[in-house]
């Protein structure tokens, strides 16, 4: 079943910011809730807008969201002192956005995770920059699921994020980051490939059925999450449409639910 | 390039049928056109449905499409008698539409293909049915396209149709068609891979946006054509957008063009 990871509490979103510069917990628990009930499977915090309060307001958005948080929360940061505060506040094993192979967030990531209880978002970047080509997606996936199973992750646990990169400027970032999927899910078929999707239409117009069709070509080769807005109700419905068509759904059961909660226009 | 097969002109459509009994010849015209302007890459004429009438039907509408089609003409008949005298009716090398390999069928028809010029649509149906796996699937399609080199035909002029099947009663009837399509691909890459696509909604509400998500992730498959109603708008919008994003669109001019003419919209 594709998991949804809700990207929507980060402090680059104005009304995100207002709130937590206001301490209107009343609007961002409201947000987290609408984002649960959309069908969200984990909730994304992401506090690094706001220079110099990065502690103080993951704090903050944590204090406030984690009482009413039904399912677990995407610690989103690149500071383990800020992940180890913010892990020792949840009350559900989270998910950590992320790790990469950077050398200084690689080298400062991998002993806070050592030992821990989460999913891992790993993204295939490095000290190079993004990825040139499929098998540079595949051999930097494979460099972070050995690193990650050597402090103890399961591939299970872990989410690779294979960089999604815009085709406005090269038609073929398409195919190249499709096929390292593929490849990934035949030679690690544990992991879970995730992502965001919107960088692939970047600079195009009509942006949104580029995202909804890209992610349901994602899906075709393997992506089983994605971080997204469940607010979108397109993507949303697409997302589950073919996740019914992939087999995930017994009996077309969620999908039938969903048409009769209006949820799904032809 | 994915290819559009404009399913429309066909007797069982009851506009069809009235505008045949009634030799409404600018009807028929005015359709074709449309479908072509829709950017249909063949005509499908299918005469079938008025029982008796079948060879003087297709004879009317080839007469009346013929001089009007910029487009090659998919005809669509069992009766190798009626595609005969169709195939000396038509002006450029049409397709046709289809042989099986149920044995009456496949015997005459592979008979009346011997050294004709032209493109087949070969259904992945035998005597025993449906396919019930995939592993069948590509069985019946291998067969199809070793007979049909006997006879004379290129792999690129062969249009495999693996029969898209109901996921309302199997749910696994979705990921059944598509590993299949993978298969082929990979054995015998030059192959097409076509077929209507909205049995794989039915008896299931809200079928459109089931019929092209489906032929999403069948074009993540392999899938490069389909027989469908091009002036489906939605339908459209998501095959040129898919297109792109699986790198057939240079520069995504053809995406663009869209975009300007109203076609694709978010």
């Amino acid at each position: 079943m594709f998991q949804v990871i809700g990207e929507r509490i980060n402090t680059s979103r104005k009304k995100v910011q207002a709130a937590v510069a206001e301490q209107d917990a009343n609007y961002i628990q409201a947000d987290v809730a609408r984002q649960i009930d959309a069908g969200a499977d984990f909730i994304d915090v992401n506090a690094g807008a706001r220079i110099g309060h990065e502690k103080a307001d993951m704090q903050w958005l944590l204090d406030v969201i984690v009482p009413i948080a039904t399912v677990p929360i995407c610690l989103d940061s690149p500071d383990p002192a800020i992940l180890e505060m913010a892990y020792a506040m949840v009350d559900k094993p989270p998910m950590i956005n992320s790790i990469s192979l950077e050398k200084e967030r690689f080298d400062t990531m991998l002993p806070f995770l050592k030992g821990k209880t989460c999913k891992i978002i790993a993204l295939c970047m490095d000290d190079a920059g993004m990825p040139a080509s499929s098998d540079a997606i595949v051999t930097r996936a494979e460099k972070l699921v050995s690193a990650l199973d050597d402090v103890g992750f399961k591939q299970a646990d872990i989410y690779i994020d294979p960089l999604v990169q815009p085709i406005s400027t090269d038609i073929t970032k398409g195919n190249m980051v499709l096929d390292a999927v593929r490849q990934i899910k035949a030679r690690l078929p544990d992991v879970h490939i995730t992502g965001g999707l919107s960088n692939i239409s970047y600079g195009l117009p009509e942006r949104k059925i580029i995202n909804r069709t890209f992610v349901t070509l994602m899906m075709a080769a393997g992506m089983d999450a994605a971080i997204i807005d469940p607010l979108d109700p397109r993507i949303m419905a697409t997302i589950r449409t073919a996740d019914m068509l992939l087999g995930n759904d017994d009996f077309c059961m969620r999908y039938l639910k969903a048409v009769r909660a209006g949820l799904i226009k032809s």
